[in-house]
C-alpha cells in the first residue's frame, strides 16, 4: 500500500471495552491469520511484508484488517513500513487466557 | 425439514481425527451457533426446533449442519424429530479444555 494511501485512511482500533470474542474467533479461524497471530505470539513487533505467509499483497491487507479491527493486533506505520504487534495485554484484560489456549492448541494439532 | 428429505441425506459426522481447530472457530463465531453451543453446553440432548433462537428454519437448519460438520455437535433422527447433542468427549479428547474456555469466556463477556 502506499504511504499516500494509508495518510488518507487512519488505522481503527477498537477500544478493549469493544473487543468482541465473537470477532476474535472470526479472525483466528483462518489459516493466514491464524500463522500471522503465532508469529505475533512469539515476536514483538513485525513489519506487515515479512510474515511467512504466500498469499497475495491485497489479500494480506485484508486479513491484517480483520485482525486489527477484531482488536487482535495494533498496527502503526513507520516511514513507509508498516508495523504490527499483538494486543495481548488487552487480550488478557478482556479474555484471560483465551488467545493464548487457541493459539497453543492450533500449534499442536 | 420432511423426513423423506432427511432419508435422502444422510447426517455426516467426522471422526475424531478429521475435527479442526479452523473449523471449530468458525462455528463458534456466529452468535445463533454460540447460542446452541451453550445451550448444549448445559443439557445432554435437545430437539432441534427447541433452541431458544430467533432465526428462519432454513437458516437454522444451515447453523446446525455447520456445527456437524465442524464436530462441535452429533445429530440423530428419531422419528419426526432431530435431536442434537454436543461431542464433549471427542472435542476435549481432540482439543482439551478449549471449548469450554470459549463457552464460558462468551458466558461472562
Amino acid at each position: 500500500m502506499a504511504r499516500s494511501q494509508r495518510n488518507t485512511a487512519p488505522l481503527r482500533h477498537p477500544d478493549v471495552a469493544e473487543l468482541d470474542l465473537l470477532d476474535i474467533l472470526h479472525a483466528l479461524s483462518d489459516r493466514t491469520r491464524m500463522a500471522i497471530v503465532q508469529r505475533l505470539w512469539e515476536e514483538p513487533e513485525r513489519v506487515c511484508g515479512t510474515f511467512p505467509v504466500d498469499v497475495a499483497p491485497s489479500t494480506l491487507s485484508h486479513h491484517f484488517r480483520v485482525l486489527r479491527e477484531a482488536g487482535l493486533i495494533l498496527q502503526r506505520d513507520e516511514g513507509i513500513r508498516r508495523w504490527s504487534s499483538l494486543r495481548h495485554h488487552d487480550l488478557e484484560a478482556r479474555f484471560p487466557g483465551l488467545v493464548g489456549h487457541i493459539v497453543d492448541t492450533f500449534k499442536h494439532q
